[in-house]
């Protein structure tokens, strides 16, 4: 029996232990943006050699004997500890047995097979030939199958992969709520494909200079409460945020001076990610719980202010006559309503990453139902192109040409990443639950938007979200603020009510 | 008696070990970039720890009984190791015994010193008051000597303290080429300070854009050969050059529109170290020999191209058309014989850090003879500032009017770094000895500037410096490079020539 004093001095020596991988995590975190935002070329190669290193090290100390004797002796004692340390402990177990579990070997194999298939599957994209990948698809999916054997799992062998991206979600509870949405978005999608009162958008695409573009979307930023003591923002291919530590979160963006929207859109997404971090509880600094519940709680910070904020009428009423100071003059002649229909433009298209947030859950849907069939044996990876093809005409009611903008779009099956895509629909949906559980708190949610004043709601988020890191389970967090379970009702009123607007739909 | 083959393992072994280390290190000099090129203020408190955790593990790597091991097993077999190995040995045998040599709780007690004498130093600099900082300055010197006396030294009790920066070199040595630069210097200040031809520098002093400084320093960064694709440029307080990986070599630059030299000589400057970084063999990565072989010989390059280049008449030749085309008009009415005296004027002032070249060895001559002095117990700290007073007075016939602007001016002290100032000398001359040199291989060094081809140069500094990093000791990438120990008097040469005719000074 170990008495009291041991077990503390056994939690400070854990907490430690834990504070030091945190501290070669954050290392990795400067050093991946800093190969992002202008590393020198020549320098990377031996830059990629110090990430080798210390990420060897991080995991030599997740699955370390060491840690495996924190593990054993402390977590009988979790429930007497107090919560950031179970939190901790309980986020260490999970990665030191995910890890563990699977046979070294085998795990290297895989890491060398995705390093691989990652280039292949570019060379695949840009050819359009689905061929040269399924060797190496077919392969990842096999690695994937072997470690949720390894793992184990309750119900759908697809449940262990959407619990590295989203703890806790399940297939029942995605089947359930995918459904709902996609019976409410298809008819949806099909009706303003029909409108005739389709939004002008060609005064979208004026020749905006970045310069002007950079001092909106800092006003922008300033706008949303982004700290900039506590951050910064750059300039990147592919936009990003990363948060080093609390102090310190990163956001890019990538400027397009034939489409300002790139920008802006994306900065107050990248900043919704920013605001989280930012406002992670200081009480977590140093535990694998200083960072966000899970992808989809971060997409719904991301989402809220690019849509829900960002593309609401309150908004661009009053930062509308901002952007026209910046913009070149071709605003001058859009009323203010033609102007929020045509940020509001929705439309099937074929490439995810360009899909507007109306048709967007739609492309999730393809790639949930191909991943989790893929997972359980339902259909061969041959027949994937032809699968994907005739899911996108039933549920876009449009056909990819060729498969480089059909089933090879993606990294993600190439780097390895299944169960990530559905975080994306998650954070819609949580978005709009966490809008309307706000609103009856915030009753005058669009004054405030309307008048620039978005503290409150960046504190409502922060009180019901952000404070909480890693220490709270999404499901927790959602039943927490919004007094229920995942509803995807509230992400459907609010896409019915807005496109039923924009389109002008009559029936 | 180890066989070939477990010697061959062992080494492997060590120049992995070796190879963590400096991919810490790599980590740990790209954090110290980021801190002082943006990192946002917030999150430097976090970032503080997690220097402190990753410079700890380096430490600890150093001094490890593992490194004990493999110092032991493999330094007896030093000859027959490749020299890349072998000078890896040394340097972590050297690093070894300094750590090991001082009781860990002295060192630690020191550390803390240290941290709160900069503060104290910087209130006592402030307020001109000497005494402030005198009982840290007593207690901080009083370690040196303990330090000294546990490393075991032969000759100077300075010279182990030299040895730090300038392996090598002593205060023998060092007694006699000062001397030698003492001689010559004085009377030549002297001659300027007397002398009616003074040039006239107003026009030094228009404003001038930074933009425009900017666009000047990179066509001039070109010219010099800086790789871009290896290295970048960002804009700091303090500026600074560091070599992450010889890829990957970062300098900065400050902008004062008032006077255009602090950027465009303080580039040439870090230009100069950071060419020296990007030319170190690649063969010498992943080891201590993959740095500059001495802070003397790292000044050496930035002063060669700081000064022995940029301030040389056909260097200008070339460049003052350029400079003229991004400036605003004032050197439109200066002919280029004026602007090139400017660029060279010469005065006895206070301040080391804003001296010129000729002034400066007499400021580092005062700071040597003190700190070997003090380490000699040859004077008391009490009398300092009087005797730094008298020997600006008599070396540089000027005296300051406060302990602020005398012996308070400096950082080195309060953060204990005796035994690095004769390395901004001892730059001068090695690059002075290093041009008298180079004109045997490249007798057509000034047409060669005048024509903005400075590979060659470039090349025969790479050839006979950069490459070797820190495999080869000072004197010998000197005697190598030049045929002969260090002589002063090819500094002494260019200095009375060049300030004799900037001067105009008859006799």
């Amino acid at each position: 029996m170990m008495g009291t004093e041991s077990i503390e001095k056994l939690e400070q020596d854990f907490l430690a232990y834990v504070k030091k991988i945190k501290a070669y995590e954050e290392a990795l975190a400067l050093i991946y943006w800093d190969l992002r935002t202008g590393a020198p070329k020549k320098g990377v190669g031996q830059r990629a050699e110090v990430i080798g290193i210390l990420s060897g090290e991080v995991f030599d100390m997740q699955t370390s004997k060491e840690m495996a004797e924190f593990l054993e002796k402390l977590l009988p004692h979790k429930q007497q500890l107090p919560e950031r340390t179970a939190g901790t402990l309980e986020e260490c177990r999970k990665t030191y047995e995910r890890s563990k579990k699977i046979p070294p070997d085998e795990y290297q194999a895989y890491t060398v097979l995705v390093s691989k298939a990652e280039n292949v599957w570019e060379e695949a994209k840009e050819k359009a030939d689905f061929s040269l990948f399924k060797p190496y698809l077919e392969q990842i999916v096999a690695f994937k199958k072997k470690f949720v054997r390894y793992w184990g799992y309750e119900g759908h062998p697809y449940n262990p992969l959407l619990d590295l991206y989203e703890p806790g979600m399940t297939v029942d509870v995605l089947d359930r709520v995918f459904k709902q949405v996609k019976d409410a978005i298809v008819p949806l999608v099909q009706k303003i494909s029909m409108s005739e009162e389709k939004p002008d958008t060609a005064f979208l695409f004026h020749p905006f200079p970045k310069e002007k573009q950079k001092a909106f979307t800092l006003e922008i930023l300033k706008q949303m409460g982004f700290d900039f003591e506590a951050g910064r923002l750059d300039e990147t291919v592919h936009p990003f945020a990363t948060g080093i530590n609390q102090g310190d979160v990163r956001i890019t963006t990538r400027y397009n001076e034939n489409d300002w929207r790139v920008d802006v859109f994306g900065v107050m997404h990248e900043g919704g990610h920013a605001l989280y971090e930012q406002h992670i509880s200081k009480d977590l600094s140093g535990t694998p719980l200083a960072e966000g519940a899970s992808m989809g709680i971060h997409e719904s910070q991301s989402l809220f202010f690019e849509n829900i904020i960002g593309r609401s009428f309150p908004f661009w009423k009053k930062n509308y006559p901002l952007l026209k100071q910046f913009a070149s003059g071709q605003f001058d002649d859009v009323p203010l309503e033609a102007f929020y229909r045509a940020v509001n433009e929705a439309k099937p298209s074929l490439i995810r990453i360009e899909a507007d947030m109306l048709t967007y859950p739609l492309h999730i849907m393809v790639r949930y139902e191909i991943e989790k069939a893929l997972l359980n044996d339902e259909i061969e990876i041959g027949d994937l192109p032809e699968i994907w093809n005739a899911k996108y005409e039933d549920y876009l009611g449009i056909r990819p040409a060729h498969d480089g903008e059909g089933v090879l779009q993606d990294v993600h099956w190439a780097g390895g990443d299944f169960g990530y895509f559905p975080s994306y629909a998650l954070g819609l949906m949580y978005a709009a639950q966490f809008k309307h559980a706000m609103l009856k708190s915030l009753p005058d949610f669009d004054k405030l938007v309307e008048s620039g004043n978005l503290e409150p709601v960046r504190e409502w988020l922060t009180a019901h979200v952000h404070r909480f890191g890693k220490l709270k389970k999404p499901a927790d967090i959602l039943r927490d603020a919004t007094g229920e379970a995942l509803n995807p009702k509230y992400l459907i009123d609010y896409l019915t009510e807005k496109y039923t607007d924009v389109y002008r739909i009559k029936d």
